[in-house]
C-alpha cells in the first residue's frame, strides 16, 4: 500500500505506480495497445492492396501509418516504467493475431469497416480504462488513441458504395456484428490471462473500482457508441 | 521563352514554371518520387512480415511510415502547379511496380539490403536531378528524400548477420548487384516514355542543360554511391 507516501510521487507520478500490480497492470495495458496498434498497422497496409484507386490507397495506407505513428509514445511509456515493450507485447499477440485472423476481410468494404469499426471499438475501451489510469498514463494513452480525422473518409467511401448497391448495407452490418463478437471474445481471453489487467479494474487504495454494475455501464456506452459508428456509415448495428 | 518575365515568378517561383513543357516535367518527377514511395510504403509493409522479432518489425514499420510521410508534400506542389496528383502518378506505376516485381525478397535479409540500397538509389539520382528545378520545387524534393535516419537499423542488422554466416555476404552481394541492374532498367524506360522529362536534363533557356558528358559523371556519382552504401553494409559491389 503507497498511502503513505502521499497523492503524488516524484515528477507529478502518481504513487499508484510504487505498486507493483498496478504498474504490471498499467504495462499490461500499454503493451496491449501497442501490439494491436502494429497489428492494425499490418491488418491496414495489407487493406491497402485491395484499394480501387491510387487516392483509395494513399488514405488508408495513412491511417496504417497513423496507428504506428502511435507506438514509439506507448513504446516509451513501457521504457520509463522500467518494462521491456518487446516482451510486454508477446503475451497479447495471440488474441489480437486471432482477432485479425477471424475477422479478414474479404473485400475493400469490410476492410474500410472493420478500420473504422474495429479501431473505433478499441479506442472505446481504452479511452474508458484510461479513467482508472495515474495522470501521466492517461495521458499517453489518450494520445496513442486520436485518429487524426483519417478514418472519415471511410463514412463517405462506405455511404457512397451502400447507395449504389442496398445488398451491401445488409452484408457490411452482419459484418459489423460479426467483428463486434470476436472483439469482445478476444477481450475476454485477455482479462481472463491477464490478472494484473483484471485487478486494475478492481481498483487500489487511491484509485477507483470498477465494480459489476460500473462494468455493465461500461459495456453499455460501448455498444451505443458502436451503433452510433455503424449508424454514421449508413448501417443497422 | 519566358526570359522576358524575369528571373523570378510570382511568389519567388522561377519562370520556367511558366514554361509548359518544364510545369510537365516538374509534374512527372514529383509523381514518380511519390509513386516509388507510396509502393515502396507497400513493399515495406509487406517485408515487415518477414521480421525475426517485433522489434524489427517495427523498425521496417517504421521506414515504410516514413516514406508513407513524404508523399503528401509531393501531392500538394502537385495540386499547387495544376496537377491531378493521382492521374500524374499512373504513367510510372508499370516502371515502378515491374521493379519490384522483379526484384522480390524471398527473406528478410534480402529485404533489408533492398530497402536500404533501392531507397539510397532513388535519394541519390532525385537529389542529382533536384539540381535542374526551380528553388521552390528542389526544397519539396529534397524534403521528400529524408530517411530520417530510419534505415540505420539495417547496417547493424545486416552486418552482424554476415557475421554469422559468410555466404550470406555473397549471396547479398549479388542481390545488390541485380537491385542495381534493376533500377537502371526500368529508370531507363521512364526515360523512353516520358519526354517532358528527357527535355528537363536537356534544360531551358534560364536552366542549365544536362550534355552526355554531365550525365556520364552523373551516373558515376551514382554508382560510386551505392559502391560506399554497399560496402557500409559489409558487401562487395
Amino acid at each position: 500500500m503507497t498511502e503513505s507516501t502521499g497523492a503524488e510521487g516524484v515528477g507529478g507520478e502518481s504513487s499508484a505506480l510504487d505498486d507493483p500490480d498496478y504498474r504490471q497492470a498499467v504495462v499490461d495495458l500499454l503493451a496491449a495497445i501497442a501490439y494491436g496498434e502494429i497489428s492494425a498497422f499490418e491488418r491496414l497496409a495489407e487493406d491497402a492492396k485491395l484499394a480501387p484507386s491510387l487516392e483509395d490507397k494513399l488514405a488508408i495506407a495513412a491511417m496504417a501509418g497513423n496507428e504506428l505513428g502511435h507506438v514509439g509514445l506507448l513504446r516509451d511509456r513501457m521504457t520509463e516504467l522500467g518494462a521491456d515493450p518487446y516482451a510486454a507485447m508477446a503475451p497479447f499477440q495471440q488474441a489480437v493475431d486471432l482477432f485479425h485472423e477471424h475477422t479478414a476481410p474479404s473485400d475493400w468494404y469490410e476492410g474500410l469497416v472493420k478500420a473504422y469499426v474495429g479501431d473505433g471499438l478499441a479506442a472505446d475501451f481504452y479511452r474508458e480504462i484510461a479513467a482508472y489510469l495515474d495522470p501521466r498514463t492517461r495521458e499517453v494513452v489518450l494520445a496513442s488513441l486520436s485518429d487524426a480525422g483519417h478514418s472519415e473518409f471511410v463514412v463517405d467511401r462506405v455511404k457512397a458504395a451502400i447507395a449504389e448497391d442496398h445488398r451491401l448495407g445488409g452484408r457490411l452490418a452482419l459484418w459489423g456484428r460479426r467483428l463486434m463478437g470476436e472483439a469482445l471474445t478476444q477481450a475476454q481471453r485477455v482479462a481472463a490471462d491477464r490478472d494484473a489487467l483484471s485487478a486494475l479494474l478492481a481498483g487500489g487504495v487511491d484509485r477507483p473500482a470498477l465494480d459489476l454494475a460500473a462494468i455493465g455501464r461500461m459495456f453499455a456506452r460501448i455498444t451505443e457508441l458502436h451503433a452510433e459508428r455503424m449508424a454514421r456509415l449508413g448501417l443497422d448495428s
